[in-house]
């Protein structure tokens, strides 16, 4: 294992949040080692694409050992000059286009070439999704909830607001949310607003001691973020769920994006077209 | 070219968004084709491997051609069982991974083996900046804009509300947005809570038939959505921008990926440190 943090480089014409994307899966195969990473998103001329090159080189003289890039350039040209770079150096469009282009037998876009324009109504979808998700985060409106693909509830900072712009600006889903206050916890039946709307709900929980640093950060020394009270609501919303017979999952080791996959997955939810 | 669409999966043990992140751009790179995507998220037990790989193996009825597999599998044995599927199987992890650790010199995770743990200040950062783009979306607070790492702004329906969004989610900076309303286009100078963050204002601004478009939508016949309205609101919005000095992109042909990469890249913005 090296001391100084290996640099590792995402490259594109584009976004470059393939590369990264990528790049951060494989190298979370590695959780010994430690990485410098740097993001460098539209390298779209000969001439951006010589600076990058030059940058990780001169990068060089300061460590021990190579860095690696991680590079998606739809443009052969911009790659020829990455290339260059004294690195290791990833090219997954290199290795998996040529086999693409063999089975589909046809060739790839050339530079210039325009890609598929993006499908207007998905783009709509989305926003509707956004709108949806902002007006009915956290009880704020619970009037439309017939419109709701799917209503996550659970008790304050569980992860429903993260989820449901997420589920939205990913996925086109229209993700409402219900905050459990200590009042609804008070009865047998479901806060009014949900009971019409018992299959559409999915509910949120966590970790005890995860949930007291979240609400500590926000109001130290708080009833509110003491044990004694997240403990108790942990529980009765725990409860609800199981007597309710709602759907729930616990997020303290997960992702947003982890969240969302297992709400699309364990609620079978229609996410809209892919590009 | 085929008639009916090519059949292609993406599948993981995991989320399989770095699968389908990878997949939509490589198949951006052939727009003559069409594609019947599907994602198969969390295929982490020998049995759900078997019924994946028979699933798609049952599915070659139905069409003449062969599907494609896109497969980031952390598991080895897991992978042997998808690539018993009749398909073309594109698996990136098992051609890049035994690269990374010569090149690192050392074993990358075996099954079971835990991941690197989730960064929890990163966590906290991510939530912070999409609780800070919920309370300052739409001009709805504007006494925190010190805390702002950019306020975007322009006029209703330009994509800033999907930006700030993406910037909190993805990147973990909290980015306020400001409509700029017809008062406001009266003046001369800029909105007085604008004013003291002249720096980290972005404007943006979009093209005539689009932002029609999108308006029609939701207030269709309406003024707002006028022909006549959009020209003046855009003409203004962009004679503010230049005549403030302010930055700004046109976003009609952007997706909200595009342009939050584009306002990070543009505004050298430092976001939330990779995992």
């Amino acid at each position: 294992m090296q001391n100084s943090p290996r640099k590792v480089y995402f490259v594109s014409n584009g976004t470059a949040i393939t590369a990264e994307t990528l790049g951060i899966s494989l190298l979370a195969q590695f959780p010994d080692h430690q990485f410098q990473m740097r993001t460098i998103p539209f390298v779209d001329t000969l001439e951006k694409a010589h600076k990058v090159r030059d940058e990780i080189n001169d990068g060089l003289g300061e460590v021990n050992h190579v860095p690696i890039i991680i590079c998606t350039m739809g443009d052969p040209e911009l790659m020829e000059i990455i290339n260059q770079a004294r690195a290791m150096i990833i090219d997954p469009f290199g290795d998996i286009l040529p086999r693409l282009e063999k089975v589909l037998a046809a060739q790839h876009l050339q530079p210039g070439q325009s890609h598929r324009t993006a499908n207007p109504s998905v783009y709509e979808s989305r926003i509707d999704a956004i709108d949806y998700a902002m007006i009915h985060d956290d009880g704020g409106k619970t009037q439309n909830y017939d419109e709701a693909d799917i209503i996550l509830i659970g008790v304050s900072r569980s992860g429903k607001t993260p989820s449901c712009l997420y589920l939205a600006l990913q996925f086109g889903i229209k993700a409402a949310n219900y905050p459990i206050t200590e009042e609804d916890m008070e009865y047998e039946k479901l806060p009014e607003p949900l009971r019409p709307f018992k299959e559409r709900l999915f509910g949120l929980t966590t970790d005890l001691h995860r949930l007291v640093n979240i609400r500590q950060e926000r109001r130290p020394n708080s009833r509110y973020s003491s044990l004694t009270q997240c403990r108790y609501e942990l529980r009765a919303v725990e409860e609800m769920y199981q007597r309710h017979k709602i759907n729930y999952i616990n997020t303290s080791a997960m992702s947003v994006e982890e969240i969302s996959a297992r709400i699309i997955r364990d609620n079978e939810l229609q996410r809209i077209e892919l590009p």
